[in-house]
């Protein structure tokens, strides 16, 4: 890598543009980044305008974050090559199911020593009954080591710069501490960690869990039950990650991407919000993703999907009674009103003595 | 212990009268154990009866938990020592300033081979600048062995027999499945877990933490706030316990007492309520706790006083950040203002790399 890092954001949602705030300002600040962020945006016409051009002009992503300010030095670009081929870092903040299509554009275009953030939440389904990690996709079809950043982080409160903590997983002694300089602020604290993969099977396992916490709101079960549900949910992520990904220290669990991020999400996301509305109106999740979220796909019932996909394959879906059951109910199969008869012999329950 | 185990509750508030529900129904049901569970209610007159025989002929704590059944094999008796003297198993559940002199009330009237269960969250101030754990003041004054239990468990809930989990402390592995038969229901799911002062220290310190959540309510900063107060509270509960009382697991802290009754705290507990009342109001805790509580002590504010003294004595105020700066919050020292300054550079951010 070259002495100043070239930054590129490739993404430019409502997270992107979050963290392109701060990415763009610490840029600006250190020394150890050209002060140039080229933030890759799909071009969509907004009142006959292109959006990056109102983004240029304005500093505003009058689309996916109205109300806040971008840094002047975060500059759009609408050709993914154009913003990513110079490089040194690149930070992958795009809905999951576009990747894959993104790397092929991506490869051979970009610096040979790049290397890649994700910040993307989710699974894919691999080939041979299993699930793919994001960063693992990444690697294998651009050919870039990765690392992640996830943690407790509406992107809402993020923008408007409320106090709160962050996980980055990245192996490299180097790379960390420059990544730590990149992201961290006064009110976004940054944790580095080297357990990779457990920091990014969080970001995606706790959605499913917060759909199991918004049945419990939407059934009207209370407070002690709804901690019940987020810790069993919790004691899932951890053995799953045991069983799939050996390596992991549980003290991984207790940073902002797992325990923080799963609490901030089962009380503030929207996953446990349509879920809710689900237990509550009978309505299908389709119908509230329509109504709810604009037509958008909600991520637990997809992980859930997902996960359940390689539990089944395995013939493991007893060993994850919570993910099990919010599958189920997700897809009509187990009414919503049965969540804690599938959870009340939860294996986790056994004695420890 | 004699074949069929007696039972004697000892206290009769809002908690010892829901567990009373549990554990009268279980000792009905179960041949380990004496039908006549005996509870021990301090005497006061309602409506110029006495509260026992209110209990002893409606089965229903009037005062305490009104619209609830008692099991009719749970007996109300007004006498410590008569509740108490024929019990193998003693289950503490009084406000925790009672203790000791229930304990020097009780010595030598009970039974050489009993054992005590305490259901007392909190701690008392030891000579000599620390603190003492409630069971081991039991057993220092009592003579018997003790066991603890603690989880997310808000007494409301658990006597309208809503889903939730428990912990029980407890190293002997012949009485530790015993405990599980007494407390176990469908809806009141119990681990046995060794670790027994890890799992007592949760229950004390989750409600600093709760008073740092409630700081961040009345401050209105979000969700990522909350999160990141709760899991920082954490984190000093782990290192608390790992510096004062050695030897805990971390999986402890992921067991009902541990997260699940933090995070059930830190969202539904009074802690958490009169705290954010604070800091919207400009009260002091004092005038709070007579307006909101009925002149009853908020447990947080007491706890984190005690925690202070201890770490003050030690020199360690400064490696606990938070719980340090609830206390000198709810003491009027610092502003509800400045609490995010004093958690911004917390130890844990330190790079774990």
């Amino acid at each position: 890598m070259s002495s100043k890092k070239k930054v590129c954001i490739v993404g430019s949602g409502n997270w992107g543009s979050a963290i392109a705030k701060i990415i763009g300002a610490n840029a600006a600040r250190l020394d150890s980044f050209d002060d140039r962020v080229t933030m890759y945006v799909y071009e969509e016409m907004i009142d006959g305008k292109k959006l990056t051009e109102i983004i240029n002009e304005t500093h505003e992503n009058v689309k996916y974050l109205p109300g806040h300010k971008l840094p002047p030095n975060v500059v759009a670009v609408p050709d993914v090559i154009d913003a990513a081929k110079d490089a040194d870092i690149l930070v992958f903040v795009v809905p999951h199911q576009f990747i894959t299509r993104l790397c092929s554009q991506l490869l051979g275009k970009i610096k040979s020593d790049a290397v890649g953030l994700s910040l993307i939440k989710g699974f894919d389904r691999a080939e041979g009954g299993g699930i793919d990690l994001i960063s693992h996709i990444i690697t294998r079809n651009l050919k870039i080591p990765m690392t992640v950043l996830m943690g407790a982080n509406l992107a809402g409160e993020v923008a408007e710069e409320k106090f709160c903590e962050t996980t980055i997983g990245c192996k490299d002694k180097v790379l960390g501490p420059l990544l730590h300089a990149l992201l961290q602020t006064p009110n976004f604290r940054v944790s580095v960690v080297d357990d990779v993969d457990a920091v990014e099977i969080c970001g995606a396992l706790k959605n499913i869990v917060a759909c199991g916490a918004g049945f419990v709101d939407g059934l009207g079960l209370g407070d002690n039950t709804k901690a019940a549900v987020i810790r069993l949910g919790l004691m899932e992520m951890v053995k799953f990650t045991e069983l799939f990904y050996p390596g992991a220290k549980s003290s991984t669990f207790f940073e902002s991407c797992g325990v923080a991020d799963l609490i901030t999400t089962c009380y503030g996301g929207r996953n446990r919000k349509v879920s809710e509305a689900f237990v509550k109106t009978g309505k299908s999740i389709k119908d509230l993703e329509d109504e709810m979220l604009n037509g958008q796909k909600l991520q637990g019932p997809f992980t859930a999907d997902e996960v359940n996909y390689m539990l089944k394959n395995k013939n493991m879906e007893a060993q994850f009674p919570l993910f099990t059951a919010v599958h189920k109910i997700c897809i009509g199969e187990v009414k919503p009103q049965q969540f804690i008869d599938a959870i009340r012999e939860h294996p986790d329950h056994k004695s420890k003595l």
